[in-house]
């Protein structure tokens, strides 16, 4: 039990998921800090609000940005948001020259939220291409074993007889779903912020959409019409389609939990988990362990609403309170569909014995 | 303080919304029922599967069917929902020579799911009507004091002066894309439910599309390509949606709680709320409502995201949660929209004095 | 499935509690609204804060007062709380001679909290002597089934044989701590509450402590040395045991639910829940509902302890939002309580078939 | 934004607790496991159930023992547990002889939960400790500046004025009645768990009592008269502890940000927060982070109350819950307490300006 269940030595690979935290880590999160900066700084520079060598020289210094962490970790506690000490070190290695014409317009929530938004690109498509290998395994089972007899079972009591085919068939339709939403929201939800100070874009003048298309354009986001530093809908909605993934996925673990019990064993699966006290026994971890994880999400998804309510320009506590949830809610995201495949590959037998 | 907060002699007038309680009536409800036995007696004689004659005689009944509730209570008390006994009753107000054919190849949950979706048709109507009209409102608003500075304010500190129309246009924006969310959630939302004993519509043959297709003609709603029984996840999406209005709304509520602070007075509001004790105060009575009824449904939605973990082919305890918590994050959604309107109506200035 | 689960003429029986929803009526918290109106005339006469005989007439029109609910709740609507026109109301009761004596130096906030605590005593009294009967039934159960096997299972799976009265100790042991909790917390629940329009009790000048020793006196509630208007501890840690103790039923809920299964068969309950599709079906609806519950409260305490961040001497938005989910929470315990009752005496056989 | 908030090279100075991160230390954890089987051999060994040698032998090996973290992660991969893996190593350090005697009696369960409240105790006193500083601190404030006014704010309106006294006690009233409940509830909850594998603790026959005495003489735990494996409400009730002491000290942090609005100046902060793009600016960024640590925990309380519901004698999802939510939790609660002293400690002024 330790304070990270993601990343800790004892349980990440029973809760976490390596890809998912890749996508989290401090390295991955400063470099898509600097690409918002040097993004940034080829925008304004081709809008000709700085100088063209200076967008270049700015560019070309983020892309070799080495961060000095502890001072962001400092300037962080300092500040609540890393980017007034980032700024710093960036002018920094850009050089007395061109320093002033970092971070021109921008203000910190837009670089974080465009580093979240570049770096949920990735979360996005991992899911959909878990939720489709999921979906094949599932067709794989269902040719293996779907003509065979399962019991249904209505509120825990036996009711009729169907079909492994009809239970894959339950499983099968809202992850179908899930990966539709995935679709439907990722163009919203992976799209540029760009507001300045206080979400008018004043520094840009004119220019403003012309910057934010630009940067778009870089960094291949989505631009929306406006900014979005206090209307967080997006974020909360797709917080909503973690745990809905979760969810349906936490059903599928606990159906197989019912299956697996002894008297019952309409599921034979290799690899179980054993004990330390009682050597016989095959217990269902990776079934369990999806339960957890869809009540981990639905938990945790409480929280990303209550964050709607984020007053005036910009809330210190709505926003972190996002900050401290959103990224484990996509890790357990991505460990419930690791965890699907595990337990999905581990099936032996589904359904009755022959 | 009542154990019910929407219909309570005392809170109702704060807290509730006529036109949404009225769609979750029990009146209302039986009557959602009863039509869903009607439309499945019609549909089914027209597949051939019970007598024309009998399809008649059970929806003429159930058109004037009256439920004796005291029964009805009992009956829900024993076996968990209300539909054994509503169809025994149903069954007796067709009188013995079509009886038998009242409820054919359905299941509580057909009647009880697609009761729901009925009811849940005008509950998406009016909260997209009340955000069009919420939105002209503002509109107005706009024209009225959209040039007027407003003190743009981030992490609670001032920033630097925007105008009234900046503000306006964050609010607007996330309660346009509810609309549209409304709109594309409503098809796969809006639908029948018919899947008999164990999701199989086994009882039905080869004319359970037919039957379905029927019915979803009848009752106005989408025929989705299988049962949702166990797949809650757009029941859970719709709770989701409920939550974002609300906490859209409720960041409004905040922002306008704010600006009336007496040395800020950006707002001045007509008809506030008196105190007991301090009779010169005026209370932003709505605008606190409208944070409450946000964290409200962001609490209400966490136990709908848990409902997804729906073991086997029916959770009566998973099912039974979703009662308990969706109809009144619907009723809140209703009080959130109507409490705008209302605190929008009572703007008598908006921005700084003139 | 209404908006009130609780009082709905469909669920009540099935998910409400006549008992405790009664401690919530309109006509109860009324009552009680106006027992903190005559205490505190009484006390503040006996301080020589009002004439004696104004303390005489308002303690006696509370004791006949009637109010006009419409009206109340128009209040409502527009203060945020009833006790502005309340008191209105009782003042015109009271008669022109006394009338500006009625509420002297409380404030709304005074009379609402204390309002609650008076109908929290029945509460909390219900539910301890509900947990003492279900031990006492438990006790039977363990008498009359306590040597039988049953299967020990952990994580799902078959462990070890142990006893009935092994699985009984374990019911027990959390439901005679949470007797425990509530004696311990009642002392300090159940409390006066009277600080005046901003919690210092200024109107009493050095009467304060005396006034408020008197009204604890009359009411049978406990003083507290200050005011609670803006610390909501006590409140946010009841709703916790409210919701530890339909846990605790919750698990015993699951664990029947799962005994009852028809190949484990390590229950028989009589008067079980009835199928409208499969007459054989013999579900264990009360047993579900006790899972339901439990996380019912389970999500609603989230709310509870949001509500802690009351801002200032008194948060509307905070304090309207304990409204909206305690009572519920309350009459959810009580729920749990009597259908846990009504479960284990319905236990026809526990352990396995001799 | 990165998936562990607790630790991140970015976030950790502003959410996290280096004191209580610590005592969730992989090293800890082990160190603490370890500990619990030198323990257990001790006391089985005092009860004569393996030779005293071997007690000896394993307690010296344990007391020197060295994980092998890669194939405990993978172990617990497996088995859901790291326990299992972790005695196959302790056994291998024992060496062959006495290898047969380790774990003896005990279930992986024993293990982590003790593991558990050995480390709850420093969590538990550094908490303590911290409310007594706060206490202190608050004391200070008030000498200094508790004769001065401050407004008095109802519904965030002026109300009346009061002093800053007035306004600090009810800040410290319930930080003092949380030190209380953390008094009243350590001997309950830093106790031994010692069930072995059903919770019947079978393997030790009637020296059972006796080992667990021994036992929690040697590890300085309480001793409950039962095993708790499946009856969870002492750690749930923590966890509504850990959720109250954010939530009051959020109400402070609410209360602090709202004072140093501009208009309003009603505190002095040094060392506030830098903007990136308006260098005027002063965040009152430790308050704001305040308010997000009370709704973290009051988000996260929900599922550790969901974990309630542990199906029959040991839930693998249940109990995995709590190791995902409950270390949060009480490093939220440290982050919680230093942040407080950090901004108490911050302040240059409390009330109106001289």
């Amino acid at each position: 039990m330790s304070y990270t269940p993601f990343n800790a030595p004892i349980l990440s690979g029973l809760l976490g998921d390596r890809e998912m935290t890749a996508c989290f880590s401090v390295r991955v999160e400063i470099s898509a800090m600097a690409l918002f900066e040097a993004a940034l700084a080829r925008a304004v520079a081709a809008a000709g609000l700085i100088p063209t060598e200076a967008g270049e020289a700015i560019a070309a210094a983020c892309s070799r940005f080495e961060p000095d962490l502890e001072r962001i970790n400092a300037g962080t506690t300092r500040d609540g948001v890393a980017v007034p000490e980032l700024v710093r070190q960036i002018r920094a290695a850009v050089g007395e020259r061109h320093s002033r014409h970092v971070h021109f317009g921008a203000t910190s929530q837009d670089v974080v939220d465009t580093s979240l938004t570049i770096r949920l690109k990735p979360v996005v498509a991992r899911l959909k291409e878990r939720l489709e290998t999921i979906d094949k395994v599932m067709g794989e089972l269902d040719r293996a074993f779907g003509r065979r007899p399962v019991e249904a079972r209505t509120r825990m009591q036996l009711a009729m007889s169907i079909t492994v085919a009809d239970r894959l068939r339950n499983w099968r339709a809202p992850l179908r779903r899930h990966r539709q939403r995935l679709e439907a929201l990722a163009p919203t939800l992976l799209c540029l912020q760009l507001g300045g100070a206080v979400g008018t874009r004043e520094a840009f003048g004119a220019r403003g959409d012309a910057v934010a298309a630009r940067m778009g354009e870089i960094l291949g986001l989505s631009v929306p019409p406006a900014t979005w530093h206090s209307a967080r809908d997006n974020i909360a909605e797709f917080a909503s389609l973690l745990s809905l993934i979760c969810g349906s996925l936490g059903k599928v673990g606990q159906d197989i939990a019912l299956m697996a019990q002894n008297e019952i064993g309409e599921v034979r699966l290799s690899g179980t988990g054993g004990s330390s006290a009682m050597p016989h026994k095959q217990n269902p971890v990776r079934a369990e362990a999806l339960v957890t994880l869809a009540r981990f999400n639905a938990t945790l998804l409480s929280g990303m609403h209550q964050s709607l309510v984020h007053e005036q320009e910009r809330s210190g506590a709505a926003w972190t309170l996002e900050w401290m949830l959103l990224p484990q809610m996509c890790v357990a995201a991505g460990a419930a569909t690791r965890t699907a495949l595990d337990l999905l590959g581990s099936i032996e037998r589904l359904g009755a014995e022959p």
